[in-house]
């Protein structure tokens, strides 16, 4: 470690922990990369009169600490927005919001494992979540997926294989609908599945469905939480997607006693009043509107990137077409190496992140999520041409 | 711990830490408990206005996720004002910003401290540090302090006595100006004589100045972090205190090596840049108008319990007359016990906290700190004299 000027923080640190924050995003002409919703439908206008309309009404409470959990009146919104839109029955009151889902997600894992505990993931799993998972010691084990989702009797096997090893497993993580990095949404039946599954094991579902508001077409499935009838499923969400991150605004819902030691693990009280003033106004005349505006420009790019991967990469690779969320998983032959080109092709403009990042046991250097939501469509279109002949003259495609 | 439903998280915790969060402070038609500034005050329409201001220029980078320091604008402005408030030279790349300095006070603590370690406070300490040293299993070591701050010999003689012991003394944290709960400033030879103490020792100063800013009168004192050659000095701040809590707008300033352990245990990301946008235009532009007229309105505040404390307690009491912050700090003679009728005065309608809630050992039953920031002048007036009754009804005012 480095000293500073005359003084050494060395002989003070005794803590075994990573110590690197999170590297900033890159950015690239065609940045694929990045996973971040459509900077043009973000309601800046409708948020400042909403923000002015509700601090009109209760800004004097600004001088307040805000509570623990988050403006009431934003857990209430939720507690209803959850009601209609996942059929969940919620008591506000075990409703937490946060700085982001991602907040969520580490108070979580802090108030639930201890080091060397074992979580369950899906084969690939959002970046976020696999490094906070690491950076508080914990086994990271994939399940085998295939486009309907987590395949049964490979989560099967996986329980009772580190069931006969004594592991102690503390949850399986996923995100069911439109899934990071992988774009699918699991289907009801294997919804089901895993909940008895897990259920026979005794293992809790830690839910992560921050994306469930981005569908362009299709049927919802039902949430995980909704058929828990045993207080097992813990659920995530956020307003980063159908607002925008930098509100930092997410919300965890879960039975009381985990609430209690997540909430006891967070420093800095509940997220900006600001914000949540604004939000709450804003959704509570806004929100549906306002996400089937998002939707139809997410759907376009969406359309741009199906568009572009046929006519320039054929039959040589494999992808999905998602009926919703910000990814595509682009899968080329194996042989193919991602990984070896990624720097270079960023430095060519392409920016991409492949499989392996994703991966807790580092496979997939073949494939790559191709995130379509933060470019224009005519960008998304062209970056997904700049992308196969970065490719190709690199001899990277595989096959 | 409670089960939920058919299913047990018994099973899964085997964590041993506190579980509760933060109780939701006390409310009383006289609340001298809460540490809330002027309500009246808060710039509600200019931070609207400067928030339209700067969403209009760079309202699509709310589709970004921030930099996870905090946005970059705002942090240069914690710079200049540092530089010019406090005689710091501090590069923008070495501050962060936080959810209140609560959060950066709890990030710092987990990044520098195991449990064992020992820190040293005044000997009375800010409820929210103590309780999160606490919560890390640190030992928390009050030093003897009078009106002018720490004493030196007691400083001294605290560190050789743990060094004897072989403690590991991990950083002296101290509030030097407007000591919350105290309300003393530490004078400018009693700063010197603790750094060179404290550096004598290898010791590192965690200097939180929150409430610098709100100085009705007298002069500033040099920082501990301006007067630091060393590297040693780690500084926080806040804008909760001359904007809002609500804000939830803190930071830190600490060595590279230092602020980088602290981020690698945030899972939120920066705080909202909903937030940052508006207080950084906002006090681009009135930051030194607004926080005088918010001295002005504390000032009158101040005054009126100063005046209604002669008036009441008379010579059956002590307190001091602070030049500028939240508190008074009221002492009744030894055998008061004002923990005993707290509750009742509460019940009465009477809010504060007795000493013993602020001392790592439990003393100063007898002593109470009374927070004029948030009522009226008025309310103010008549609620001191209205504990003066009460504890007086209660036989509680000792001597």
């Amino acid at each position: 470690m480095a000293t500073t000027g005359r003084f050494s923080y060395d002989e003070l640190f005794s803590k075994d922990m990573p110590a690197s924050p999170p590297s900033p995003f890159p950015t690239a002409k065609y940045d694929f990369a990045v996973a971040y919703p459509d900077p043009d439908t973000i309601p800046l206008e409708g948020l400042v009169d909403s923000l002015r309309t509700a601090l009109d009404r209760e800004g004097r409470d600004l001088a307040y600490y805000p509570d623990a959990a988050g403006l009431l009146s934003l857990r209430q919104l939720v507690a209803k927005k959850l009601a209609r839109d996942r059929g969940m029955t919620v008591d506000p009151d075990h409703v937490v919001m946060t700085s982001g889902s991602s907040e969520a997600i580490g108070m979580l894992i802090q108030a639930l494992t201890d080091p060397g505990d074992t979580v369950l993931t899906e084969e690939y799993v959002y970046l976020g979540t696999l490094r906070q998972l690491r950076r508080y010691g914990v086994n990271v084990v994939g399940v085998a997926c295939d486009d309907g989702g987590i395949v049964p009797e490979a989560l099967e096997e996986t329980l009772a294989d580190l069931r006969g090893r004594d592991s102690v497993v503390k949850f399986l993580y996923t995100i069911p609908t439109f899934q990071n990095p992988l774009g699918w949404t699991m289907s009801l039946e294997r919804r089901k599945a895993v909940l008895e599954i897990t259920g026979d094991h005794g293992v809790p579902v830690f839910e992560d469905d921050c994306y469930v508001d981005l569908r362009f077409e299709g049927e919802d499935v039902a949430s995980f939480h909704s058929m828990d009838g045993a207080g097992r499923v813990i659920y995530v969400g956020s307003f980063s997607k159908i607002l925008a991150p930098g509100m930092r605004m997410g919300y965890m819902v879960a039975p009381p006693e985990v609430l209690h030691r997540a909430l006891s693990g967070r420093p800095g009280g509940g997220p900006s009043q600001f914000s949540a003033l604004a939000i709450e106004e804003y959704l509570k005349h806004n929100m549906y509107s306002h996400i089937a505006e998002e939707n139809e420009a997410l759907r376009v790019k969406r359309d741009a990137m199906l568009a572009s991967l046929g006519e320039s990469f054929g039959s040589s690779a494999r992808w999905n077409a998602p009926e919703g969320g910000l990814y595509v998983w682009l899968r080329l032959p194996e042989g193919a190496d991602l990984a070896a080109v990624q720097a270079q092709a960023m430095a060519e403009g392409v920016a991409y992140y492949n499989g392996s990042q994703f991966s807790p046991e580092g496979k997939g250097v073949n494939c790559a999520r191709l995130c379509f939501g933060h470019p224009s469509a005519e960008t998304v279109y062209d970056g997904i041409a700049e992308l196969a002949r970065v490719l190709d003259c690199h001899g990277a495609l595989g096959g």
